[in-house]
């Protein structure tokens, strides 16, 4: 990888500002859980797994800057902080698993001093970054089997190594193949509103030497009609005990096109994303976006003021859509309501009921 | 309506800049047929009727600014600007359909005097002009028919007042719809590279006080799935003899989704938009468009340079996934083969073999 998405230095988080991308690399040194919040609403760090990550790390901020007050404020300030951040972005369930991760440390070294509690939550944080590099390499590695040599893959939004520590999740597996010697072709939806497709996707894989050719999200359907699409590969926001995948907006657009025209489609997700809590997408919440992000560019109007917008953030794939979901732990297929329980249960995250 | 898209006056065309709006309402003043085929060219006029309109136009000012030639230059001249302005747009059959009864003309007054020649050439492209808000108006009332009450309606593009005369062909729709006291709330595709959903359809709707949302291309199957849309309206750039449509790209995915969720899917195209020359879509030639329009907004770099675009214009919609196509003499149904040969046979445009 020729970039870092995200990184602890010298007691700040450093993060690649990717709202700058493909422009400028531009690397922020974020010093303050206010800032941190304000760097996850306005997307200059995104994906699932990064946002976890950051908020994990922004926890371990909170107390690096909180050392010196006395415990009961030292605690008080840091729960302050995962309040904070678990408000910033409301689908991505990573975000409340890295907090609960953060809190339950929190919980078991409560007794602590300041200190020796900032080192705790310190490293169960570069944990989860650490774990999750391990987690998307193994993504890569699973994902692969499912991809022939010479193939052309559609992909949406950016499920890549800047939605994560290193590597992505969808784009893993590509990565992956492409070290295996396959010739790959990537097709990158832009990704309308927000372009991650056009700016981050297509920057990354350039980045690193692999073929990839955007197209505006609508075109994806004629593509298929041609032929040229083998399979699609997308990440996931939030995955339901059933399969269903709730995932940028255009997903759930991208599997019925593939339904159509009779091409596999794979979801690729640590299995930090599945929520066993929800039985199917149509409980996961979905986030209503401002009108701006669609309404103006670069400062021009592009819809009239008078005119309202409908900017759902993600959409809901149902399961019966999906062809396969790759995790660390292995290919899961369907009926994914017991794959999916059956992965959980091995990985020591269920316990049988 | 509250504007012209299009008019001849004081020897000159007239035409509403469309890459100018929503933002400013400008009018242009075109005196040369080079200037006419950049306008054509860069969308400022854009729209099937609509370039037809302009070509004819275009055609009639060729030959106001050449008649004081002699005979044979006059007519070299007006022959040189047909060709100028059959180079401008590959797949708008419109703009050929145009220009042909522009040369029929022609050719039938070839042996008067220029000023005669030059008369005959204006009256026949106010012709086509006041023929087309005729054939638009009948659309609506025909295409009204198929609303219910209450309707939510997605329409792709501008099918609209901007793309023709007046009241547009898929728009015109709506229009009549609401006239008769039709409750109706409409859905624009923002559509992507050139907005012209978000900036043009919105425009002209909102104008007339019609309640109208923009959606981002990819939130369209989301919003079906959530129930939203009644039916889907969209117009035709070219239709071949077996009721294949070729229209704006994202076209043919709305027809998928439209069928993937029970929902009617309407074109909506004046009888000249009908090439029976063409067996099927797949002979539709596709204009693939620069890469600039999907790699940069206003200046600012939304793909890297070295990632390349594909950029298809238009995409092609299978006769078996089109409910029924509203024309000017009335609704057709499947098979389209028959009833596309059948109203061209009673309107005298085909003759029976």
């Amino acid at each position: 990888m020729t970039f870092r998405t995200i990184d602890w230095t010298e007691n700040k988080i450093r993060l690649i500002d990717q709202t700058a991308l493909p422009g400028h690399s531009l690397y922020l040194n974020i010093e303050t859980v206010e800032d941190l919040a304000e760097a996850i609403c306005s997307l200059r760090v995104r994906g699932a797994p990064a946002i976890g990550i950051a908020a994990a790390l922004g926890v371990a901020l909170a107390a690096n800057n909180h050392t010196d007050e006395p415990a009961e404020a030292f605690i008080s300030s840091i729960r302050d902080a995962m309040d904070v951040l678990g408000r910033t972005r409301p689908t991505a369930v990573n975000l409340f698993w890295a907090l609960n991760r953060m809190e339950q440390v929190l919980n078991q070294a409560a007794h602590l001093s300041p200190g020796e509690i900032r080192e705790r939550l310190l490293q169960e944080a570069l944990d989860i970054l650490n774990e999750d590099r391990l987690i998307c390499h193994q993504l890569g590695v699973h994902g692969a089997e499912l991809i022939p040599d010479a193939a052309n893959i559609l992909t949406h939004c950016n499920a890549g190594a800047l939605a994560t520590s290193e590597y992505g999740t969808a784009l893993a597996v590509i990565y992956e193949a492409v070290s295996q010697g396959k010739e790959i072709k990537v097709y990158a939806d832009e990704t309308r509103p927000l372009l991650q497709g056009a700016r981050l996707t297509s920057w990354e894989l350039n980045a690193n030497g692999i073929s990839v050719t955007v197209l505006c999200d609508s075109a994806a359907a004629f593509l298929m009609q041609r032929g040229e699409v083998d399979c699609v590969i997308v990440g996931a926001d939030r995955i339901a005990a059933n399969g269903d995948v709730a995932n940028k907006v255009g997903t759930y657009m991208l599997s019925v096109l593939a339904e159509k025209h009779e091409i596999p489609f794979y979801v690729v997700a640590p299995v930090s994303s599945f929520d066993l809590s929800i039985s199917s997408g149509s409980e996961i919440p979905i986030e209503q976006r401002d009108r701006s992000e669609v309404a103006a560019f670069m400062g021009r109007i592009t819809v009239p003021e008078a005119v309202p917008v409908y900017n759902p953030a993600f959409d809901v794939t149902p399961n019966h859509l999906v062809t396969a979901i790759v995790t660390e732990k292995g290919v899961l297929t369907p009926p994914f309501e017991l794959s999916i329980r059956k992965v959980l249960l091995e990985g020591g995250i269920l316990s049988d009921a």
